[in-house]
């Protein structure tokens, strides 16, 4: 039997956030109940309610950055008790048998996961997000939050947190290299923390000044203000890494430069305008332009213990359910320093 | 006191071959004085002698695939002895105190190196190529060139060879790795012969199936004729590796698609089109495009020696002087299977 719950839709494409309910499947045997107590608003929301990645499921909830209690759990669940805090991410379920699953790889899955919202289950059944009082889910697809870190500002590790921490730990970032982040939002602010975290030599690549402070307080080393004359040109065979956070179309090229002989720049967002390079940029110092996509179960269990471990978490701005819909706008304008986080308390009419 | 010796000049931007003369320093205890037996014609010669890459030096003899014997040495030269096969490359000097030059990889030397052609010395002066009967280069950048496999064919492994052989290394083509190879030209050839010595699967992807024959010949597994409808999406999620052989503007997304998780698309040829990918390409399965540029001496002479015990040589077309004219026009269309070798006995008047 089915749980009604409290949450916040969206009806159509772009329309005002307004509470309301869904259904949420009875606890299943591996099933964990977990009272959501935040949900982060990440930028991939706003993509998918304003069906800027194609066709979407509406009504829609969105919110992969979970953080709450489990209240239940079913009988032959084994790796979490009531009273746990935990986390939800990207995806909620996989096939569990191709290559990448079986590899602990489930943001690969050749089947294709499912999406946490705006996807179905294996079953035809639309998926609900986080932007919501509680949720269903298969203990293979939950995280364990650290003890230490509170749990608002730990809900944007889950996209945000494994989002740069993945391809910071794929491209061998720590002590002795060099690390650029291309723009300090909710991507690029972890991706600071994080890296400076493994030891890098952090840099961010930012248009103006206006984030110098803030960029040295999450451990940069160093900040560049990309629009000031020969800033990029000043750089030349400097980094090891770029992590790429920004959306924006950018001068590939003069970034590519950069980088010393074998590094790679990397796109962790995903801008919807095709993106071009001169194939000098690349060859001449063994270069590369690489994407990556959030991580696997494990790696994000992996990310969250280092963050405990390291007390890292977002910096945050908590806003209740009435603030949604104004919120994405600041999202969209870079108003946000650095991440929204929607107390979902405020959600039950 | 400098030394006279044949050559092949072109005058001015396109102008046809004529014979003519360079000057070659003095043998210093250094040096090497080589009889050039043999030179191939790559494609970046044309691109040079053309001024499609910038502004060229003029007259200029091109060629860096030179395959000779060594007649006199220096006193101070240690390695090579007179009578010894050898080989030059692309670069005949480099700064040798870079991080670059220390580490072996004088292809990315800092200061930039000497290109044995259309280039110039530290000290000014320019640089002439294999087109010509003899030439004096520094022993520390002469390869050797291993017994058993001739020097004709052996000519173009000097860049062919290493251009192919060194991203293959790099990326770890070998056992259990599938590599395709987009292109089966003067690069593309090589690529295929030494992914298969070097234990890959390889497959050929080319527009027509006009070289297929030669291409399973060459140690291809597969070929795919990719103007056929369907052909690359029928490639999904198969390729480990790509080396991009082909120079003109490609759709990089269907080819990025045919790639593993992490796989990588290589380019080896420069092109000097813009190329374009849309960032879902990449970020959906953590691959890269990444470019790779010849190789250090040091990798060069383990290419050659690998060269030598698989009998690994380019399949070449062997021409006169009178011939490089016409064949720089035979390149440009494709009609080159696969690399033609000027006989430098053919240069003098």
């Amino acid at each position: 039997m089915t749980t009604t719950v409290p949450a916040l839709l969206t009806k159509t494409t772009g329309a005002p956030f307004e509470r309301g309910t869904v259904e949420r499947r009875e606890v299943g045997p591996r099933d964990v109940l977990i009272d959501i107590a935040y949900a982060g608003i990440c930028h991939s929301d706003i993509h998918q309610a304003r069906q800027e990645w194609g066709e979407a499921i509406f009504p829609m909830v969105p919110g992969h950055e979970i953080a709450g209690t489990v209240s239940a759990v079913g009988a032959e669940v084994e790796r979490y008790a009531v009273g746990d805090r935990v986390g939800v991410g990207c995806f909620v379920d996989s096939c569990r048998e191709c290559e990448y699953c079986l590899a602990g790889e489930e943001q690969f899955c050749l089947k294709g996961n499912v999406a946490t919202y705006n996807g179905r289950y294996y079953d035809g059944e639309p998926t609900y997000g986080g932007y919501s009082t509680q949720t269903v889910v298969d203990e293979r697809y939950v995280l364990r939050i650290p003890e230490g870190i509170p749990l608002d500002a730990a809900a944007p590790l889950l996209c945000a947190g494994i989002t740069t921490y993945s391809p910071l730990r794929h491209h061998g970032a720590g002590e002795g290299k060099r690390v650029a982040v291309i723009g300090l939002g909710g991507l690029g602010h972890m991706a600071v923390k994080i890296a400076a975290a493994m030891g890098a030599e952090v840099t961010v690549l930012s248009r103006t000044r206006s984030k110098e402070e803030d960029a040295l307080a999450f451990g940069a080393a160093h900040y560049v203000a990309t629009a000031e004359d020969g800033a990029l040109k000043a750089l030349r065979n400097t980094f090891d890494l770029i992590i790429n956070t920004v959306s924006a179309d950018l001068d590939l090229d003069a970034y590519l430069r950069t980088l010393r002989v074998d590094g790679s720049l990397v796109y962790v967002g995903a801008p919807s305008e095709r993106q071009s390079f001169a194939v000098f940029s690349l060859i001449g110092g063994r270069r590369s332009v690489a994407g990556s996509n959030i991580g696997g179960i494990r790696e994000t269990q992996e990310m969250l213990d280092f963050c405990g471990e390291h007390g890292i978490v977002s910096t945050i701005e908590t806003i209740g359910a009435d603030d949604v819909t104004a919120a994405y706008d600041r999202v969209v304008e870079g108003g946000v320093r650095y991440r929204y986080v929607i107390d979902t308390a405020t959600i039950p009419a």
